[in-house]
């Protein structure tokens, strides 16, 4: 027994999928302690969106390390925050014509959600919030109740409410007209939903099984809010710095959203750190109203704002959107003969659907056999999800790929030979 | 105008008490960007206390990033993390006789909060949690339920239940014995007291004005949460890693909770890291129920293992009660000769508290100039706050002192004088 | 100003809308202190099925109050309590095979909803209850949780929470397939609804506008239920006992609800009484758990036993049937030459729905004015509601009907002369 | 088997206790079906203050259900109900100087409790209400709430939340000062006590055990309540109508509560009705925004017209504050031989406590088969409650009082023999 099987909580999870102990990162590569290589089509749940340990963001860190300079500060200035607000501003919101606020929560995913909805129920003085079908936005309990997954919600050990759920795109399988429910809710005095506050939504469900929203089915969401004058919150925590191709994922949709939260890849290290944005005529917070002890980490910064120097320019959008395709065409061709399976995703965010959900994990499992890692998702697990480094190499991008295609065939072989007219939902 | 003021939310509030930018850090100081220097009796909210750059911690952790090794694993077993559990289990668990679990839950003392609240709820099947008048766990909604501070509740925008607040230790002033409300609530199945799952206390209060429970009442309250089989979590992000002399804030009461939340300084340079400690009975978690991105911090992990280098003997305990002492003996002459000011504390944590609340904000103000940073803390932020490095060598804590006297007797001259029987509430 | 209008609150409402005294009352007609007459097509909000003042009802209750019988007895063992019970079973229940047992709770629609709600919690061990767009419940806590009225939920003063509203039959103008989105979130264990206890329905919503549900639709709401384990509530407070034709409404449908609650026309003679029915296995109430002083109220149980002789045979059903379709053809032929206005209901609940909401407000009016009692009802009180007593006769019905016909065509010749293309939604 | 028994759900709880049918029953007296007699100490739990079929509330009420008038109305304005608004101004509110407006919520305690808190939320826009221990305000969530039972509690199915119990008076028996923890709750921006709306109370506990308030500590609260700006509610629903000795409890305090709750014995004659009344400048309710198809019970106006004659002048209030005294000293001296057993109450409000809970229960059955109907109250149903029709005559007063020593004699010479120092909480 491994002292984390005698010491730590039965709560562990990625460790029993990868029952090994890693010791070494670089770019899209780990390494075991016995030396066994892995590709990482992972990415740190999508932390890790420049690689493991890129040096161009290492160097910055470790002179900031070397010189004594500030590494926790709460919310006081700091050079190196006034650097990478300076820097934020000018290669990210000006050249998109953004003029948000931003504020520092705590350092991760969660407690951004947590205080993206704090600030939209104190700006409107409604309660209810309107989340999706399958969204994932944390655990803590405000983002808890805007969560899809029952398993997950269960851990709440109160009712989680104030919260709504309405169906994301293609929820219904194109059968029932965009939005025609959520609209007639609002518009119905009697309907019996409580006037929401906001909605909050995630362009790409990432772990709620690679479900991309359509762009125009986004721009109809926030028109919806803008008529009804809901506050639009996007969550950008997995799919924001560049997942999808631009920096912002709803970026490609034309939309603006009032609030957007972004953390993961944004320290661009798999440091801790998450930003709130917000327009700036809803920054009513008193002062230290939300507060959080690591809300300004330093080191954080300093790899933050160097990773900003990969969005001075539109490579690596270009990038990611190339890459992507090249995924997807890979993908498409493995699962062209067989029955039940499908290809989904955008950007350098992609799925493979399974019909039967556990088929997923058998695939990431003879993955991991063969040295990569894929993670499931979904409400039954049944979509591998394949999430690259966006910074990876097209060698690396290839050899994963193979790897994928061989894991999927294997199981296909073993598990869908002879369907011909598969299980279609 | 700084890009603070410009781009950043109005909520950062110690920039505004401090309205310099600080570049660099060492030990117990601080200095900002025109090289103005500060002794920091204020530690990162208590994440600094083994001093800003603490060389023993740096030198692993540069080492660390210098080398490949893997920084962020979500829960994936990595070296740096079981070299971390076992050194946990031999400086701290083992000697102490305690055979906690450990969870990492997100890197935050809120989210080391939410997770003993949610999995105080699910062993028991109760909703509700008893906290105390004066509490502060945190802002995400679920710790936020359980705090105090009306101004930060209300930033919730719903309304906050599911907890009902209890009076601390000598909250109304010593005239109503000890438990004798809570304990009939409890008794009396008429009293309308839903069933509590679970008690969150913190041994001293810092948010809340340094108030100070006396360990009988930490050993009756224990007492009473096993009488009345509720759960007793003692939230030690604050008071916990030797704040108060040994490395729980709860052994020298000589109870043992059920669990423990710890943050701030267990990763001990400032990074971001929380544990949560619970009795193995309690290990009810499904796999995965309670996650977050930044919960697998390997720098964390690296600095944390250093710094339980301090606690392989008790040389730094012995020395923070030493210490401790001095400060108090230092304030109790200071004030000694104002009506309206008096002094609280244990350990390293240490208040002067002021009858006119407004007074403690002035003796802040003064230090500063004088450059000392303190903060005042309190529902009404009464309270003057001493908290330095737990480290702090004897010189710098005199030097400090020597200012909090100063700033203490500008004010008192200032505000106090003539006043022969002062304001005692 | 009168009486009612210095001293009663200002939440009176009715009496706006018919600002005289009522004084005397008989069969389907009231008069005012001034001796004007009007025929009630109103019948106490569905409190009258019988009548005014019902000779057949009047008999039995005149002789039991003059004989020193017991009036009041909470859930005392009682003669009168007996021979109801005897006579409900034999006439209601026996006949259409139904075993319920059955609770009265306090003496009112809202109180056996929040019976209905805190037994199928209780039976459950779940929160969430399911209720319909436009329904109406109650004004209590639990009830008006369960309402869609904004205005109504509004005078809650706190969110109400635990329900989630779905769409009533051809909400969404028969464009989506019937519980193709509810069915969806029960099957989606990611869909983020919280597992719901119960569904709450109504089979015509009256306050609701007179929303009729199809039979099919009902029949595949029970199944929906039976398939996800989930209690069905019919709430027949307004359209149980004879409104629809049948006794209870839900009869037509073939379902067999597992809780049905029933108040307003059980006492049959105006007086306050409520019923909660459900399956025998569902009965796990503690003695006591559920009370109200007015829960045995015998004058009630009375008047209740002589009016379920009206259902000894079908000849009622069968009268309230033909009168249905009576005032359908007249109020179809009515509004035919009109756009914008329509027809709607089953049985003896009948409505005029418009377009535009005021006009039938309007048409009130000018009905009041020609003596008769018409109320409007819908979200935007959009409807007319025809309900006369099941025991009006033929000439009340024509003469009332004549009245209604010439006050829609007033009120149409004014407001909606020349539209040859009405306002169709 | 009966049919109460094959029938009835589980509910029921009075029939268990006095397993007969009742029939008949006049003044302070009632029969069963085998023509068995029992004097009445129980009185419809407070809704039979003035006896049983009172002759004297009789005769109109049988006129008036004669001769054709509005029985059922809602809140149509009728001649019986500007009757009782006038008679009510004329006897009960002008001779007390109270301007109060009359709302008639759904005839039942509980409902008029909804109406209350509801008003106070929203008068406040605070969602959060104080009770207190043992406090009982009814059975719908909304009174559920504020109601101490924890058995009543369970059967909600729901956390109850947006209530805070406070003690009620002399609750930690004389050892703390009066309010010292409301006070320093409300006082205390960090105390985590959510903004309370109101403070709901009962002057005297009935079901919670006979508890009384001292009119002092009434005086103290109304003090507070004003100091902080929180509505008074009184909920008068058992102690009104004359059971203290004046019309409303609290006149002997001095107090003018914000909001008052009537039920019960309003009508008089057991009949259904409830009242709100609150100060004119509280009247913010919109039209119909609380409704109830029984909110114009016109039989219930008739007798509570014709009740208000005991209160146009004081003999009703001399006559009971005389007998409660003869009750009193009775009960004292009967209870004076035994440890453990202490008497309490106030006016026709009495109550025999005892240390073994059970013996109170005892006490009931020796009582019913000696032909007096007593019941218990308190959370372990320790108290014997006597609550005689405030019209009683002397004659049947003591031959109840008789019977009622002679069964505290039975059980104690039983139970309690040879206890010389009864076993004192």
């Amino acid at each position: 027994m491994t002292i984390f099987e005698t010491l730590e909580s039965e709560v562990r999870s990625y460790c029993r999928s990868w029952p090994v102990t890693f010791d070494r990162a670089s770019g899209s590569r780990m390494w075991d302690v016995d030396g066994k290589e892995y590709l990482d089509f992972f990415a740190g749940a999508g932390a890790l969106n420049y690689g493991h340990n890129n040096p161009a963001l290492r160097g910055p860190l470790l002179d900031y390390l070397s010189s004594d300079r500030v590494v926790h500060s709460l919310d006081m200035n700091t050079v190196a925050k006034g650097r990478f607000l300076e820097r934020f501003q000018e290669v990210i919101l000006k050249p998109r014509g953004l003029d948000y606020k931003v504020q520092f929560p705590g350092p991760t995913g969660t407690n951004t959600v947590e205080a993206a909805l704090k600030l939209a129920r104190k700006i409107t003085g409604r309660e209810s919030i309107i989340s999706f079908t399958n969204a994932f936005h944390g655990m803590t309990l405000g983002a808890l109740s805007v969560t899809g997954n029952s398993m997950k919600r269960g851990g709440a050990g109160i009712p989680l409410v104030h919260a709504t759920p309405m169906p994301y795109d293609n929820y219904l399988d194109g059968v029932v007209p965009d939005f025609i429910w959520f609209e007639r809710l609002l518009q119905d005095s009697g309907s019996g939903l409580n006037d929401p506050a906001a909605v909050i939504v995630e362009t790409v469900q990432g772990e709620g099984g690679i479900n991309v929203a359509r762009l125009e089915w986004l721009r109809g969401l926030a028109d919806l809010c803008r008529r009804h004058e809901l506050l639009l919150i996007v969550d950008d925590v997995q799919m924001g710095c560049g997942r999808t191709g631009p920096f912002f994922s709803f970026e490609a949709a034309g939309i603006v959203p009032d609030i957007v939260c972004l953390s993961k890849s944004i320290s661009g290290y798999g440091l801790p750190m998450a930003l709130t944005l917000f327009k700036p005529e809803l920054d009513v917070w008193d002062p230290g109203e939300h507060n959080g002890t690591f809300r300004g980490q330093n080191p954080s910064f300093v790899t933050a704002t160097a990773a900003l120097d990969y969005w001075s320019d539109n490579r690596l959008e270009k990038s990611v959107l190339r890459k992507g395709e090249l995924i997807e065409q890979s993908l498409a061709e493995v699962v062209e003969p067989f029955d039940g399976i499908s290809t989904r995703g955008r950007g350098l965010i992609r799925g493979v659907a399974f019909d039967r959900p556990e088929l997923a994990g058998e695939v990431c499992r003879e993955a991991f056999e063969r040295g990569l890692l894929l993670e499931s998702s979904g409400p039954e697990g049944e979509v591998v999800k394949l999430m690259p480094p966006l910074t990876i190499d097209d060698d690396d991008l290839a050899e994963g790929l193979t790897i994928a295609a061989q894991s999927i065939e294997a199981v296909a072989a073993r598990e869908l030979v002879g369907t011909t007219s598969g299980a279609n939902r």
